[in-house]
């Protein structure tokens, strides 16, 4: 419990030196690059003014740096979470209003509030509901809904018309030209002899390259006079610190969703986190990452703007760029600040266009088509809660989805944990073991009827085990002893233990005996002190094949 | 699929003969006697008017004697659930109103399609998520809950002060009598030399004593005058059968809480009649019994009543009392005609004391305050479920009670879930036996090792082996290769599958080789087609021994 548990900067800053600090000023420049058009982007798709998406990347990057574990996530707005941030401030007020950045920064509030909530309790594991079927079907969905938004933007589609044509013609070029500046360039500046981390500089500069081009074009031709829609005028200042709000009315209507984009944040930040860390032999810890997200809303909420997490390309660039410590991130804040200063007059006049075509490219490397296919080729229940989550997403909303793919699969492995598997067992001939009766060519006593549980014992499944038991005795109404082999039965509740008491009684009224084989230290243990071992009818035998030949002539 | 799979009458009506009528009639005269005053002090209970008791006492019992597969359970209307629906009608109207009587009346009907429709999609494993200590709690605090509200009937509390001496100059000796006659009048009848039967019948009959002789006490004293509280006018009929009326916003208002009423007089039918059914080596079929309690609830709602289940202590009796088929239950049924067309007259001044001692002398039988102990002693967790069920029923409400108990249950299952049992194995020398290296003296190798996971690998479980295997990695930086032995693992859903891809990326990127051992042969047939068996960058070993065999050189 040092220290550094809780400030993992106190351990890398100890090794920071000058080779540290240029990998990390390097890395910092190239995200910082495609970080403004994105953050410009994402703002936009969340329903909120663009500088609050600057907002966003400053002193949460700082906050990360300071609590989170990952030497390379890129912490910051993205695309589903802003999606979903959408959605959810969208059911208290209209976007654009100022109630709507209220409700956002609620949600940052509350989000950070629950990250780091679960961070100090300990609580990463409730993000094990979410499913890899689940998330990923999520992802996909709820990149197709963003995609498909955004073509409005790029096609220029008012009440007025569904197409305006001047619009099209920077849209259009801004589309293709980005979609081929992330494969197509690199490769072609390092033809013409630039050296690699210089090409990688521009290559990643094309978004910025975008809306400079874009910018200029609605200069010179006034094409905004044209029906061309531009960001309009964005304050030159840095984030206005405050402390957020508080409506009970609001916070209430707003909990669950912000537990829903804290969830699906953390996991896809720690999943992303987890490859990076891998790669180099580190190690983040899942428990300090809810606490640095946290922090990291917690600063979004501060600065007035909207919920973060960790991207996942952002993260893939920082890592490839050869960022080393935290401080890549800190240092990204500080690019971000000087362009809240000094770029935003510039900003007035970019076509939305360009940041829709922006955020199309960005999403559309979420989707994964094939995915889908390959899980219903493996299993089909995972299929199934990704399927609903997929339908839900698109046909209703993100929450409806994400809900129910989680109430799905949750479902389907408690259904799955109500059966477990017991499996009738004899004794394999010549040896000492016993094995299922279905399997193998074993001996069976008609006096004895033995159950092996592959399973613990919990009041999930104890009526089942109830039940096969039943059914096998109605089929062999010879048996006077039932054994139950406990060799893989870790634990047994209270639950189950009333039902062993239950069906021990019932036995004992229809004068058959119930014995227990290779229970565990552990669960023998815990039974010692039972009514239930004093209520036994039978005996608990060490092995099954010693209880087998105590019982066979009985 | 036989239609008596549907229609268990057609099974048990084929042997029906004079000796089982005979037995049948006996049980169901008892049960008649017994289930009178019953069924008017739980329809008080739970805020109705009294004949409204009587009428959820006899189609339900027809229903149930065509559909239910209990031999002897006695259908009809029960404390706990009476009370639960006094709560959740209490949510929509006030209690006394006609909008109450029709909200209980939704209440019975939703809880019949709940019942109905979890039956015939065969979801009776829903049950299983109230475990037996949740399900105690409940039963414990809402009959504490119970008694402690009749109290006031039986010292005759109203507003204008707190007893009314004439009232309690019934209640008291009515709660006497009653708790006196449960053991004291069998014994003392039977010593006076009169025959079982005959005893049994008329100890059965105290209740129905206590309401002739209180009835007779305030007719004779004029009691009701001297402000003793009086059942007043019953109608003189049989139920008014007619559909239930719909209404959207009440019906989604009592939604959950029919969900929770069906489900815990479900859960609660099922276990009396399994055990009545083993003592007599007869078999009840849980999924039926779903279509059974709905069909008797329709009938409930039908009939203008509210929700039944099968009851305890009345399904004992019908048990002891000789009931051979569900035809005891029809014949009860024209036992409680009889009553509401012929005695109800005589009702008017019976006095509500009588009933509430009643109760109070019934539900007393449901406390057992030596469970929560006996479950301390056992579980810790398993008694957090009680302790949350209890306070919260007896603080908050009983949904809020049942619903905490629930939730925590499987709050705690799902953090175990969480964390499957995972053990470092080494060679138990001389053997080809492997064993967890901090339970027995092992043979290990530094290039190798080897994780035995004790669990199926589920979404929820598979972050936690991935971070094991990480520390264990941390600790041997020598280990070129890690074997997962998966001698106890059941199933891989598609989460574990891209886990376990990406352990093995991330090793081969480390250099290191991932095997597996002793797959189980339906595990590896859907492997077989994976993409993971072909990236698989060790090898998969039939046995664990052959593995460390071949490796331990490498």
């Amino acid at each position: 419990m040092s220290p550094a548990r809780f400030l993992p900067i106190l351990e890398w800053s100890r090794s920071y030196n000058a080779a540290t600090f240029t990998s990390d000023l390097n890395a910092a420049v190239i995200v910082t690059i495609m970080l403004i058009p994105q953050s410009l982007a994402y703002a936009m798709l969340a329903g909120l003014p663009p500088e609050i998406g600057l907002y966003a990347s400053i002193l949460p990057l700082v906050a990360y740096a300071l609590f989170g574990t990952s030497r390379t996530l890129a912490v910051g707005p993205v695309a589903v979470v802003s999606l979903m941030t959408l959605t959810a401030a969208g059911r208290v007020a209209e976007p654009g209003s100022q109630a709507f950045i209220e409700a956002a920064i609620a949600l940052a509030t509350l989000s950070g509030g629950i990250l780091l909530i679960m961070g100090l309790l300990r609580l990463g594991f409730i993000a094990n509901l979410l499913s890899h079927p689940v998330i990923s079907g999520f992802i996909s969905a709820s990149g197709i809904l963003i995609a498909l938004g955004q073509l409005k933007g790029v096609v220029g589609y008012t009440e007025a018309g569904p197409v305006n044509l001047p619009t099209l013609a920077i849209g259009i070029p801004a589309l293709a030209f980005l979609f081929w500046v992330r494969k197509g360039l690199k490769p072609l500046l390092m033809k013409a002899g630039l050296p690699n981390r210089l090409a990688e500089l521009i290559a990643r500069a094309g978004p910025i390259m975008a809306v400079a081009a874009s910018t200029a074009a609605v200069v010179a031709f006034d094409l905004d006079a044209a029906g061309v829609r531009t960001v309009g005028a964005v304050p030159q200042a840095l984030p206005p610190l405050g402390l957020p709000g508080f409506d009970a009315a609001i916070w209430q209507t707003l909990l669950i969703p912000a537990l829903l984009i804290s969830t699906i944040g953390f996991v896809e930040s720690v999943s992303v986190a987890q490859t990076l860390a891998a790669r180099r032999r580190q190690r983040i810890q899942p428990d300090q990452e809810l606490i640095g997200l946290g922090a990291a809303n917690l600063a979004s909420a501060v600065s007035g703007a909207y919920p973060v997490t960790g991207g996942f390309a952002r993260s893939v660039v920082n890592f490839d760029a050869g960022a080393e410590t935290p401080a890549a991130g800190a240092f990204t804040a500080v690019g971000i600040s000087l362009a809240a200063l000094f770029l935003t007059p510039f900003l007035a006049r970019l076509p939305v266009a360009t940041l829709a075509a922006t955020i199309i490219v960005a999403v559309l490397t979420l989707v994964d088509l094939k995915a889908p296919l390959r899980v219903w080729r493996y299993s089909r229940s995972d299929f199934s809660a990704m399927a609903a989550t997929i339908a839900l997403t698109l046909l209703v909303s993100v929450e409806a989805g994400v809900t129910a793919g989680v109430v799905l699969s949750l479902a389907l492995f408690l259904w799955r944990a109500s059966r477990p598997h017991v499996a009738v067992v004899g004794q394999v001939p010549g040896t000492e073991h016993y094995r299922n009766v279905l399997r193998h060519q074993v001996i069976t006593h008609p006096n004895i009827l033995t159950l092996r549980i592959d399973d613990s014992l919990t009041y999930l499944n104890t009526r089942w085990v109830e039940e096969f038991l039943i059914e096998e005795l109605a089929e062999h109404p010879e048996v006077r002893h039932v054994i139950l082999m406990c060799s893989a039965v870790n634990a047994i509740d209270a639950s189950a233990l009333e039902s062993l008491e239950a069906i021990n009684q019932r036995l004992a009224d229809g004068g058959l005996q119930l014995h227990l084989t290779e229970v565990k230290g552990p669960v023998m243990d815990r039974l010692q002190d039972t009514h239930f071992l004093q209520a036994l009818s039978g005996r608990v035998f060490l092995s099954q094949h010693q209880a087998v030949e105590a019982l066979r002539g009985h």
